[in-house]
């Protein structure tokens, strides 16, 4: 707490009302709870039969994101890793509140980028902005973001509601953004990779902004045991969505749904299975549906427009296991954070 | 998001259940709103007839705190800094999440005090930790945290509640964390002030502890009409109390009520009136109270074993004032938050 630090944080006292009531502002949508950001506190009066989900995930520049990203992709994924969360535990998203650690005064064209990213993830979603903090550091950006969702009673998807003989199911398409993430990263490697524009494209975008599955939050309402949302990796995840339950479970590689460019990769080179099943940042939702409600779930994911794949199933006892398409226990020690 | 922070990311990864059972999970106390820690999510049931009330503050080093204070004072102050605003709201403390952003692998010692700062503020105001975010940073540690405290239905206290003649109270004393912050910073004027060992003691410890008036809850919803913490500085705040009412008001600088070695300061050098009105760091307590529930407010207060004082009052208008001991109006512009 040098003087230049106190003088510093004095002039983000005087900018932070400015910034506050023209640039963060506009995010609640005047929804009451946000007090219009000028009180000292949100207030928020829960419905009736309704429960909170609460969740804080926190971005560094530099470890979570490319220092050089742009602000509004660095907001948008800020967001939606929080979303996603709620998404995949059945609940819907209505609040948030975010401490924005700046290392430097932000310049207006940044802030009206951030908060354009901040505001397509609430257009997606419905949350709204509630309040939050600005301070000031000598490190990289950090966003902090406690995101809120209401389930009704009792309906929220534990890690661990599976039963024996449950199906699992994820959405959308895995592994795009960690090999999104090599793209981006200019990995020597990944240079290299036969793809067109379109693809590396496709995957780098897969890595900047995570799928928001709102469509599928009604269908696992009605019909999913368990939930969670995929962002250390498919195999770990699959494995913590079995564990939480005291069962084991058997993941089928060959069902992993993959992207058209993401398949192309794994045909030219089937070591890139690791990095699909094991690199994380997938924000998709891993789901486990008792069997008499599959059909029913798949029909109604479709009906939301949202593409649902059955990728393995929890079994009675601890064993699991990664299975290849000839149906041989995959090892997938080095590669990633599972070890089995 | 080099190689390098990629594996730092992982090792943290395996670290962080470790940390987050081993050191975090007693932070719980056992609430079911935590799931202990181990679901993506904590799941909070409102009461019926309560409302929520959610702050976020977040303190980096360097910047709100010395990098060399030990843990638990940083802990202490980054929890007690949020639970003061619901403490003013009226709202009873009950859950917080929170994100903590290391600067390197933190060691157990520093976690064990760290946590024990926590759990010092948790013994005195029974919020308790449900949820948060482990993440890397390159730079300094960054706590920011999301507290959330419960209200009767419409009962929680606004910035902008008072009406003319109510009276303005504080909690505790005023100015010691300002004074203290100078102690603390060894800046060359304050090491040579006149105090002895246990006046400058004081003053160092209420900058890094500030008092939790956890007594003064009951009181402030039976009897006050608008509240709010004490943080960038009496003066400041007391504006705002004004301004958001819509209202103008006086503040009597001889009626603020200060500790024994603050006294001791000002007697000796009635300069220091400048920092103990605009210094801010105090966190307590400022409340606008009706004059036909001051006595009331008073007694309570008392039989709780909590100092008010009143030291102004809101009038009708826009003149904002602090007049000295002679009823001369006070100019405070330079030295602080407040420009008149």
């Amino acid at each position: 707490v040098t003087a230049e630090a106190d003088q510093a944080r004095m002039a983000l006292a005087g900018d932070e009302q400015r910034i506050v009531q023209h640039y963060l502002r506009p995010l609640t949508g005047g929804v009451p709870e946000a007090l219009d950001l000028i009180d000292d506190c949100a207030l928020v009066r829960p419905e009736p039969g309704c429960e909170l989900v609460f969740k804080t995930d926190a971005v560094v520049a530099g470890v979570h994101f490319f220092a050089d990203d742009g602000p509004t992709d660095i907001a948008f994924k800020a967001l939606a890793v929080n979303v996603s969360d709620l998404i995949a535990k059945a609940a819907l998203p209505r609040f948030w509140q975010m401490t924005l650690a700046f290392p430097e005064p932000p310049r207006a064209i940044w802030l009206e980028q951030l908060c354009a990213g901040f505001a397509d993830v609430q257009a997606q979603s419905g949350i709204r902005l509630i309040g939050g903090d600005l301070v000031k550091t000598t490190g990289p950006l950090v966003i902090s973001i406690t995101a809120v969702g209401t389930v009704r009673d009792g309906q929220m998807l534990r890690r661990g509601g599976g039963q024996p003989g449950d199906q699992v199911y994820v959405s959308g398409t895995i592994g795009d953004a960690a090999l999104g993430l090599k793209l981006r990263a200019k990995d020597a490697r990944a240079v290299a990779w036969p793809l067109d524009p379109g693809g590396r494209d496709h995957l780098v975008q897969r890595f900047l902004r995570p799928n928001l599955a709102m469509g599928l939050i009604a269908p696992l309402q009605q019909h999913a045991r368990a939930g969670m949302d995929i962002s250390d990796g498919l195999a770990i995840d699959f494995s913590r969505l079995c564990r939480a339950a005291g069962l084991g479970g058997t993941l089928f590689s060959a069902d992993v749904p993959l992207s058209r460019p993401a398949a192309l990769l794994l045909a030219a080179d089937p070591t890139h299975l690791t990095t699909i099943l094991t690199g994380g940042d997938d924000y998709e939702v891993l789901a486990a549906v008792a069997p008499d409600q599959s059909e029913a779930f798949e029909h109604e994911a479709q009906r939301a427009g949202i593409t649902v794949k059955r990728i393995g199933e929890l079994v009675a006892g601890s064993a699991i296991q990664v299975l290849d398409h000839h149906g041989q226990a995959l090892q997938l020690g080095s590669g990633g954070y599972l070890h089995f």
